[in-house]
């Protein structure tokens, strides 16, 4: 939903060129609103008005605009004023945002940045995607172990002009070395004693993360010490940058999309469902429904196989797509609490036969309740009014349950055992397993039931 | 795994109650490693070592037990202990622990309190779950308004003892209303000008949440605006407490193993899984399973009604489980990437057009490549040599993976519509409509083929 509120005034503010007016438009706001209120506007609008904006109030309300807004302003405007914005956008923001730009632009931009912030933006790009330094910015309040606390604070006020915010401050040796962090209330509380040296007062045990760590990894870590940032540390620990909560909670919501796909049989997408390319997405979908397909067609040869029961009682089929759909339903149940719950880290590999027992108990439970109905549904609807023949119904729907279940809890657990991805234990994987199980089942019940 | 590395020197020091020894282990170490030593110890022995520490040591490492862990000390130690622990810990941790321990001893603790602890728990503990009263904390670094910097500045070296961390610093008149916010950051480079006031340097235009705005809401605001902590206000603007990035992170990671869970037919669990009562689990997967298992019974009468064509052409049946499961697996991708996308705000109502309209493009994509393995499969394995026979199953495989995808994207929009939560229109609930309209397709395809 686009804010059309305040476009009249702004475009009039544009054609009389009213600097004051502008600019205060730009600070009267949080800047993401501000933004918000900008969305109607044509790209060359928009950037006019931030031309009224003082640098940092620039780039604050560029960054919340929506990211293709971004990226067709950065493709369709000046591309020296482009790269002054590119040039105090924060670092990691940049980096995500270029990614999304024609090279050919990019590299013109690049052309015009300064030397050091050029350099910054390549090395960036160049660490793998869904790593620790691939989402790390370089702004960082780094501070040298042998300040005092006053001359850290004047130091730091020196630096704040930089920094988004200021998390913890990182105390390094003279080449870089992360050796400590001090927090901002220490600083503070320890105004009275202010010739004291931060090497004396930092934290020296520090939760740090390498480069080319995995960002799953950091978000687990982050969330578990709820740390508000972490620094990101090279081989030789010297500090790269850090990584600070907000990104964590992307890769948190991110995590958990691509667990979902996962779980539904779709090879997780890079970028939202809505930018991604049919194609792309056709694909990642087509796969998996490949590989289900051909197990499935498994199932046609095995219903081949008992084709002499199937033949002699005509009612045996009519419950087919029953029994497979009540199998399916309940091991994919247990398929995504399992998954979720190794994701949360509430059950580890260790739990396994907890795990196990557990879901035995839910199978019978659950198997016993839809057996009970499957018996007075088949008993009424066969009309044979023989007890045998309608208990097939119930005796097979109880064993699917259970088998469902149980594979469902145990193969996500298996395949974490074999270090691979337990959500790549999808609902629908374990849901052909028991397709075939399920008529094995089915017919063996049957041809013991109906002699 | 219980890091047992630590144990024999920590009894031996315990044995010898030599305090100097367990006073540096409760220090040396992050205190979330510390507890993370100390696993292996009894309740009794944990407590004792953390009777060696300062009172905020103290309450930081037992705030990195597991809960369980930390309901059973609660417990089982003196109460009077436990309450001076209790009274240091966080407002909204020490809330969420006790809602774990048993009543009667809740009671007894919280007469053990002082009087303002006490009353702020049982405020706390009004709040309905879910509400952004219920996981706000209380500690919060308020200033007054009129102060100047440096008065702001000694105000929160007195307050900081009290606080976990500086996140920003909430600016309110004499009545506890909430005027606006100043950031460390701008505190710091006020450094020099330091008879500003609060009221001319804090920020007026805020976000707030209500205290009993929904959790989710909270989290989308905070993620939104990349903020550290979000301020919560009651009716009256009046400033009740903060919600912090640690706690959103939380709230992010349970909303979205909720959406999984729903997605997977299974209603919400409200403790984690490995906790959560056999019979409840039960519940919140039977009432799914029985819905489901509901709808396929009609997948039988539907079956009998076509029982003419099925009994006439023997291998019609073999393909029927093929046909039901490939509909359903396209359906839940479909409903699982369009309930994922709308939970990230990638795709709102109103792109339901476009939504469809890629819908379709890739159920003629997918459905055309399976329709294609699938006639290669039908022709060979029916050996009857008739074109016209094996075409029955690649064009229902078509026509299925089509209204598979087209339901699965269509019914979470259309629960959006109805202000219910898409998720519930499950992958399982999509698949059991997909396997009833499944049967009638292919019926009628074979009907039609089939002369």
């Amino acid at each position: 939903m686009i804010n059309t509120l305040y476009l009249p005034e702004l475009r009039e503010m544009l054609a009389e060129k009213s600097a004051d007016q502008l600019g205060d438009f730009c600070t009267a706001l949080h800047p993401a609103r501000t933004a918000e209120f900008m969305e109607g506007l044509l790209d060359d609008e928009v950037f006019e008005v931030l031309s009224y904006a003082e640098p940092n109030v620039r780039t604050d309300i560029f960054s919340y605009f929506p990211l293709e807004k971004q990226v067709s302003m950065i493709q369709s405007q000046d591309r020296r004023s482009v790269a002054e914005l590119v040039a105090d956008l924060a670092p990691d923001d940049r980096v995500d945002l270029l990614e999304e730009v024609n090279d050919k632009i990019v590299d013109e931009i690049l052309q015009l940045l300064p030397v050091e912030e050029r350099r910054d933006i390549i090395r960036l790009r160049s660490y793998p995607e869904d790593t620790a330094g691939a989402i790390m910015t370089t702004e960082v309040a780094k501070l040298d172990e042998n300040l005092t606390v006053r001359e850290a604070l004047d130091e730091l006020a020196r630096q704040s002009e930089e920094l988004e915010t200021i998390y913890y401050l990182y105390v390094v040796d003279q080449t870089d070395h992360l050796r400590g962090i001090v927090s901002a209330r220490q600083l503070v509380s320890q105004l009275a004693k202010s010739d004291t040296r931060l090497k004396d007062l930092m934290e020296s045990d520090l939760s740090t993360v390498n480069v080319l760590d995995d960002q799953e990894e950091v978000a687990l870590k982050v969330a578990h010490y709820d740390l508000l940032a972490i620094p990101v540390v090279d081989a030789k620990q010297r500090l790269m940058g850090i990584i600070t909560h907000d990104d964590v909670i992307d890769v948190v919501r991110e995590e958990a999309t691509e667990d979902a796909h996962r779980i539904a049989g779709v090879d997780p997408l890079e970028q939202s469902y809505i930018k991604t390319n049919i194609l792309t997405l056709s694909y990642k979908r087509g796969i998996w429904l490949t590989i289900l397909f051909c197990a499935a067609l498994l199932t046609a040869y095995a219903l081949g196989h008992y084709e002499e029961s199937l033949a002699h009682t005509a009612w045996l089929k009519w419950f087919i797509p029953l029994v497979i759909s009540t199998g399916g339903n309940s091991g994919s149940q247990s398929s995504t609490l399992v998954i979720t719950a190794l994701a949360m880290k509430d059950v580890r590999l260790h739990d396994w036969l907890l795990v196990i027992k557990r879901e035995l108990q839910m199978g019978f439970l659950l198997g016993t309740m839809l057996a009970a109905i499957g018996f007075v549904a088949a008993y009424f609807s066969l009309g044979t009014g023989s007890i045998s023949d309608a208990l097939v119904i119930p005796i097979t729907v109880l064993l699917v349950v259970v088998s469902g279940t149980l594979l469902g809890a145990t193969l996500p657990l298996l395949f974490l055992r074999l270090g691979l991805d337990p959500a790549l234990m999808s609902s629908p994987f374990v849901a052909g397993i028991i397709d075939i199980l399920g008529i094995v089942i089915y017919m063996n019940v049957a041809l013991l039931m109906l002699v």
